[in-house]
Order: C-alpha cells, then sequence, then structure tokens
C-alpha cells in the first residue's frame, strides 16, 4: 500500500488526499430534494445524499490525486444507514483506482482491537473472507499503547495494508497531552508517540523508504512538523489542516523529505465545499469546482516542492 | 442519566455492567445455523446471529443489572450489516430498561468531534430530530485534549447524557502512554488526565454527588484506582478487566467510594461466555448461565462492599 502510495503521488505530482468529509451545509439544493423525494425526511435520505455528493466528488478529482479519506464521523452521525454510506464511498473509490484512507481513529485493546483491525483485514466467516470497509489504510489513536496496534499490524503485514498513527493533530487543545513534557527523556509526549510510531513500523518498510505505519501531523505545526520529518525519517506523513484550517503550501516544506516525498496533504472543505467560495460556481459545479481547487492546491505544494 | 445510574444500582445492588462483546466462538450452534440457514454465510448472517446472541443476554439479566456496554468493534467488524446489530442491541436493551454505555471510545476534534457526539445528541435534520444510537452514555479517548471532549458535553447538558473518558486502562502496554511521568507537575499522564476530566466534569453534576463525566479506570490497576477515586472524588469509574481479566472484587475495594458508591464494574466474557465454562451448561442455557454468572459476581462486589 505504501509503495502503490508513493508511487500514485509521483504519477500525479500531487501528494494531496480529498477528505470526503461532507456536512449537510454543503450539499447542493437538487441532490437534497432528489434524495429526500426517495425517502422522505429520513436517515436514509441522508446517507444517500452523502453517497451521491461523494460520487460527483470521487468522479471529477479521481484522475487527478493518488487518495481520498473519508471522516467516518460525518458517516456515523446518521447510525447505520450513514455508515452503510462510508462503506458505499470507501468501494466506489477503490473501483476508481483512488487509495481510500479511512479517518476512523479508532484506538482500543486486545481481541477488541483485533476487531477494529477488520477495517484494513477483513473478517473470516466460515473459511470465507469478506471486507465490508473497503480501506486501504486507517487512523488509529495510540493512547493505549502497542496492544491497540499490534493487530493492525499483523494486517498490514498480511494484506499490504497501512496505518496512520495520531502523533500531533491540528487541533488547539491537542498541546493538553501532546506537548506535555516528559520527566525521564525530555520529551514532548508526541515526541515519545513518535519514537513508538517509528518502533512499530520498523519491520514494515516499503520497497521505497517508507513504512506502512505512518504518522499523522497536523499542518498547522510547521516547526514541530520538520521536527518530525528528521526524528521518524521512515515514517510516511498525513497531514490535515491545510487550507480551511489555515495552513499553506509554505508552511508544509519541512514535512516532505529533502526529495519531496514523505508525505501526503489533506484538504476538505477546500476542495468538496469549493463550489460555494466563487460566484462563479453554482450547485451544478460540485465537481468542476473540486476539481479546480485540486489543481490550485497542487500548484501550492508544487511551487513549494519546486516540482 | 447519572443519577438514573446511580438509582438503578441501589435498587439491584448491583454495580455490575455486561459487555456485550460477542465473538463467533461465544455463539451456540442453535443461533449460528438459524442465522445461516436464512441469511447464507454473510455478514449479515453474522449480523443476526450477534443480535439473537444479545436478546437471550438481555432478556435473561434486564431485572438484575442496571446496564450493558456493547463493545463497539465486535460489531463493526462484520461492516454496516454489524453495526446495524449494534444498534439494534441497544435499541433492544433501551426498551428492557437498561442504561447502555456504548464502548465506542470516539476521539476526534471540532466539527468532527460533534459529528461523533450524534451517538448520545441524536442528529437533526430538517428540524426532525433521529436518535439512531439510542445509548445514553459512550466512552472517549482523550488524547486531543477538550477540543474532542466538549461537543459532547454539550450532549450530556442538552440531553443527560454521560460520557467515560480513558484515565487509566487495564491492558499492559497502556503503560507506553499512561505511565509516563510529566516533567513540570511530577505526575503520571494518566494523572493528568484524570485531572482534565475533573475540570471537564465540573459543571455536570448530578443530584448525587457523582458528574456525567465519568472515567474509564482498570479493574487491573488496584492501587491505581484507589488513589485516583480520592484524587477525582466527583467522578463515576466504569471499570473493565474483572474476571477473565484476571481482578476478582477484593482488587476493587478501593475503586468505590466509602458508602460503596461511585463505580460500575464490567464483566464481558464471564457472564455471556458462561455458558461454554461449566459442564451444567448446554448452548440452551446461555441465558440461564450468563444469569448465574451474574449473581455470583454480585455476591462477589457485595462481600467486598459489606452490603
Amino acid at each position: 500500500m505504501i509503495d502503490r502510495l508513493l508511487d500514485k503521488i509521483d504519477q500525479s505530482a500531487a501528494p494531496i488526499v480529498v477528505g470526503l468529509d461532507p456536512v449537510y451545509g454543503m450539499i447542493p439544493e437538487r441532490i437534497r430534494r432528489a434524495c429526500t423525494e426517495t425517502h422522505g425526511n429520513t436517515l436514509r435520505a441522508a446517507a444517500a445524499m452523502l453517497t451521491a455528493f461523494n460520487r460527483e466528488i470521487i468522479d471529477s478529482v479521481c484522475d487527478l490525486v493518488p487518495a481520498v479519506k473519508p471522516q467516518n464521523a460525518m458517516y456515523e452521525q446518521f447510525g447505520p444507514e450513514g455508515v452503510r454510506a462510508y462503506a458505499e464511498t470507501a468501494a466506489y473509490a477503490a473501483e476508481k483506482g483512488l487509495i481510500v484512507i479511512g479517518d476512523v481513529k479508532r484506538g482500543d485493546i486486545a481481541s477488541t482491537a483485533a476487531a477494529y483491525a477488520a477495517h484494513i483485514g477483513g473478517v473470516e466467516l466460515a473459511g470465507e473472507r469478506f471486507d465490508p470497509w473497503r480501506e486501504d489504510a486507517v487512523t488509529l489513536n495510540p493512547y493505549m499503547g502497542s496492544d491497540g496496534i499490534t493487530p493492525f499490524l499483523d494486517c498490514c503485514r498480511a494484506h499490504d495494508k497501512g496505518v496512520f498513527i495520531l502523533v500531533r493533530t491540528s487541533n488547539p487543545s491537542s498541546s493538553e497531552l501532546q506537548e506535555m513534557r516528559l520527566a525521564e527523556s525530555g520529551l514532548a509526549l508526541y515526541e515519545h508517540v513518535a519514537d513508538l510510531v517509528s518502533g512499530w513500523g520498523a519491520d514494515l518498510m516499503g520497497r521505497r523508504g517508507y513504512s506502512r505505519v505512518g504518522a499523522v501531523v497536523g499542518a498547522t505545526c510547521a516547526e514541530q512538523g520538520r521536527a518530525l520529518r528528521k526524528r521518524m525519517p521512515h515514517s510516511f506523513f498525513l497531514v490535515p489542516g491545510y487550507g480551511a484550517q489555515g495552513a499553506s503550501g509554505q508552511d508544509l516544506k519541512g514535512f516532505f523529505d529533502k526529495d519531496g516525498r514523505g508525505c501526503i496533504v489533506n484538504s476538505s472543505r477546500g476542495i468538496i465545499a469549493a463550489w460555494q467560495k466563487d460566484a462563479r460556481f453554482g450547485e451544478a459545479d460540485l465537481g468542476a469546482a473540486a476539481r479546480e481547487a485540486v489543481l490550485a492546491m497542487r500548484a501550492d505544494l508544487r511551487e513549494v516542492l519546486g516540482g
């Protein structure tokens, strides 16, 4: 998975992952109306809206970017129907050749972690294997330590999948835990986690210098991103926080290695809600506006990377 | 929710939550066969097994215990069909008068956390409110700080719901992060988190001395449980790790306050797989064996609490 991601980034010259985090207000009225006409004012209608919205986005950007990242919460809020839309979105993106990074941030232990690992490992029933989620990688939370991570590593190994573990998140209050200084090592907690992540990924290396075990490092922490790039040279970074959350390409230079690799930048609202942010676009232009936003983001990142 | 939980514990004299974490091997052959005959060897069949299994457990223990705790991972591993079984289980337990603690351990930020908060707050569509999950409380992960918690606190306030935030988990590797000593305060990380949890819960107090914001504290850390009980006197504890994970009633004495309150102890396998652990029982005795295990656990805890 990690080599395929690196190859696709090289081919597209776009280290961009499109965050599929639709909220109700972003969904064009024509899609809302069609789904409500079919399903009434129900959770099924909401789920159908998400699927329809995502298909237009995926169709319009799938030749430009290597990956999409559906944010599980935006689907789960609508209950099991919403969760089905999440799985349908992942399956549709996979069929279009995109790498699917499931932003689920799961974290649990032992047999429970093994069950969650079905996200990337599938599940066996009477000798038959099922893969209901169609994700190539998922995000994970490290608070419970390696017991929560190991079952996923086994799946990375067995099925060539990937994980991205939260190291330094892009939200203001992440400092409440992540920046706490540790007594013995003098490290900040997130640096300690970075070292754990490096260790977890050490024997899951791909052919191109990066491990199947990556790290989530928020774009809003530019200096920390630069330092973490040096601290964990074999950990691929998934970087949220570009665009709507405040970071620009210039802030991200240090997140990439000397060859301009090692990092994929997420943008969600900046791409999927682009049709609402420019008077040139109407609600028919959901896909066209997303495409233009991807091209602008690619140009912004290329300028920084000198590509 | 927290007062109702305390009342129900007093009425039942059983500070016990039944963990609904069925794994395939625990499901009686008669249930497996019936579901496979109806649905074939499919994920829908697996989901139907979980629902049927849980209904028997719930029917057999709902007059003895105040609460159940379905473990989300055990359902999610079967994809959207499994997730539907999770929601059906929660709804069935709620109809039987049980408090439902959704063990989801979610953790995310801002608008994403607000979306996950639908677990306890429901979701609005065109002015109509839907409650697809039917949970009274959920477990949460604190790694991202208060940004990830605040939206849930709003739901606790608006809808009288609860949360249990991971403080000290019962697994061996929890020490990799949670026991790290902090430089400035000299606290272990989990103590620092305990203080955060106390703060988050300070203005969400119920009438009986406990907050709607509780803590997950593993039963396998007896001394730490005792110290945490003193450190966070208004935080109700959800305690995993009893029975199959190694802790006995005697280990748990310090988790309760001086009145024998402030704590609910989870047992999963010890109750729901009891039918497999005693030659007196056959697969028809799923419910009867669970009931007997609950009564034994109640007696064990009563001995410690002197009730």
